[in-house]
């Protein structure tokens, strides 16, 4: 299996003009995307990918999830496929990129192929995961999830959104749940490119990251309670200020976090007050700590730490306080091989890059538990997403799908 | 003019029974009351609060802002008359005793002078202030305001509630707007019993509070804008956390707060977080300190103090933070003479006193401004008030209205 060569590129002109494309299905109302899943948008979406990919010569199968999988065959009938895809669906004040990039990214490689004559030893299969935002049906990632054995079917199925609507039943409603079932797909390796949703590689001035790690999150909401009392006639020796309770266990959660350097993080983005008056002194306060960290014994010491140190802010200052923990996952070690090919592909193809930790949640996480998996990365301005105003630019997109068609590529085999 | 001798005392059974049944009237959900000021409640209170008066030989004035005097004769038709009330209207999810304590208690010391058969040289006039509260029409001591000339009449009138109603509009409705210019009546003095809504009284085992201040109030909204992004994906060091900015700014308001002890107060009572999702790091936080003391220069020192340290913590942590004064009032002092007829006549019916500064607003706040005034207060059960639990004993409020009685009948002139 040779490498292939530093002139094998793919034409960014064609993938911008199908973002610009795709992008005109569900447009958002500050120049991004409302496409959300199982949504009429979803299945406009789901169509045009699938036009396309037949065009390129593909064969479309759809399992039970509404999982889309379109298939360019290899040389060799025993070869388990190479995967390369992301999602669809947006949020509903989504970007034009996040999640899209990396499916039409996978086709651009099939089309870039086709146009070359290039033919591999493994197949390459375009995947569409449903459902990665998990704005509509909680949680995030709940197909790839499904796939890869960390949530039930039954269970995925039974999510309803904010109006009761079962997920099985608008994905029924759309028509897009094939009959496949869900997980019986066997992968050589799958890649994700996917706009980095940080401010890491635009800062650093790097095309691409080579994505070594997802960080592990946990989720502890923390409630403080005092007593809520009139602001004027409450002598400071006399109060249980929640509020003031919370923002010293702010500060522990920053100190926490910092002694975890460089790659841990910690901060509360969901804080509650009651009553939330201007001269009630707040008699609760509830709020929710992200700790995320690459290694599961520092989310560990950081999740301890909280407990503790929150416990004496609150003893000292006669609060009560509680924690529970609402959330979390572990850290994700991608696969060597595919983190390898990744930043082989990035060095042979001249861009700039660097190894970087993936601090969000991504389908290629779930996806690692079951096959040979790796993620490339790319910069978005400003590290903006999960927002209409979430921008990349074209050669941005072109050399991330440049390094995901070469590491696709050498993991699938060029046949000479 | 003698004083009233030590077994001058009201009738605290009929007291708290008028009480009881004036809470009858607009009860709330869980014990208290509703009687929000110019609804139909607020009329029926009025209504019962006349017919006592009547029936206790009292002339009733009405002015154009619905303020009811209720006139007890003097012996000097050219002594100015002592005034004595509070206010009817409660909180939406108020109690039973909050301004109401302050009103029935002057009739119940008309009452007890009528069964004694004693006479006084000055007129007593027993007041409803309209519009204490505020809730409904913001701001708080409406039309005590406009009597004392803070507030023009035509603004008062064209405040709106929730609904767009005006204040005039629903005065009129009611049936309790009077033919009587407001702020045409002069006064000799003005005394006015109010619970303390906070719990020093209980806590140091105090029957009576002696006021001599009343605090005055800063409001500031602070606003500190960072750059909301995803606490996955954004190192520690690129984060600009208006959280954690907040967070600092609560700290050293406190610290400002404790650095003027005792008598200053500090504290954020209302916090907004934007966007307050979960995964989202604040970029926006905005928060309304509340800085109290009875001395002008400290709360002139702590808002000046708050934008120093504030805009040393935004510096630091590259956020910006802008600050807007959205309310205060001067600190009250009363009148010296009043204050000491109070603290006498606490002391010579032998009741457990201290001095206190108020840290709520009251109508005397106002009223101070236009003639010498003071306040006695007693205690509430665990400083709880604006809360349908608010409690006192009978005998609270029977020391309260003894001291108020003594109070007002050294100033008005016992005739001999």
């Amino acid at each position: 299996m040779a490498a292939p060569g530093e002139n094998l590129r793919i034409n960014g002109d064609r993938l911008w003009d199908s973002l610009m494309e795709m992008a005109q299905i569900g447009p958002g109302v500050a120049g991004g995307n409302n496409r959300q899943t199982l949504t009429d948008e979803d299945g406009e979406g789901r169509a045009l990918f699938q036009k396309w990919c037949e065009a390129a010569g593909c064969s479309m199968g759809v399992d039970t999830m509404g999982n889309m999988f379109a298939r360019r065959e290899g040389t060799d009938p025993d070869a388990l496929p190479v995967y390369v895809g992301s999602h669809l669906d947006t949020q509903p004040t989504g970007g034009k990129y996040d999640g899209v990039l990396g499916v039409l990214g996978g086709l651009e490689i099939v089309r870039t192929l086709n146009d070359l004559g290039i033919r591999t030893k493994h197949p390459i299969v375009v995947t569409n995961w449903t459902n990665e935002e998990g704005t509509r049906y909680a949680p995030a990632m709940l197909a790839s999830g499904v796939f890869a054995g960390v949530h039930t079917e039954d269970w995925a199925k039974d999510r309803v959104d904010a109006e009761g609507k079962r997920f099985g039943d608008e994905l029924k409603r759309i028509g897009w749940q094939g009959d496949e079932p869900v997980g019986s797909r066997k992968m050589h390796a799958m890649f994700e490119l996917h706009i980095e949703q940080g401010p890491i590689l635009e800062a650093k001035e790097k095309d691409i990251g080579v994505v070594t790690h997802g960080q592990g999150l946990s989720w502890t909401q923390v409630t403080i309670t005092g007593k809520d009392a009139h602001t004027g006639s409450t002598p400071m020796p006399m109060r249980r200020n929640a509020g003031l309770g919370m923002a010293r266990v702010l500060e522990a959660v920053d100190d926490i976090a910092w002694s975890h350097a460089p790659h841990a993080v910690g901060a509360a983005g969901h804080i509650d007050v009651y009553p939330n008056s201007r001269n009630v002194i707040p008699g609760q306060v509830v709020f929710t700590v992200d700790f995320r960290s690459p290694d599961l014994s520092v989310i560990e010491d950081m999740e301890k730490r909280l407990r503790v140190e929150g416990q004496k802010i609150a003893d000292r200052m006669h609060l009560e306080i509680a924690f529970e923990k609402v959330g979390g996952f572990d850290p994700v070690t991608f696969d060597e091989g595919c983190v390898t090919a990744v930043r082989s592909a990035a060095e042979r193809l001249g861009y700039s890059h660097m190894d970087l930790i993936s601090g969000a949640g991504h389908d290629a996480c779930w996806i690692n538990q079951v096959a040979p998996t790796a993620m490339v990365m790319c910069p978005c301005v400003d590290g903006l997403s999960h927002n209409e105003a979430e921008e990349i630019s074209k050669d941005w997109a072109t050399a991330g799908t440049d390094v995901l068609m070469h590491s696709v590529v050498e993991t699938a085999g060029i046949v000479e």
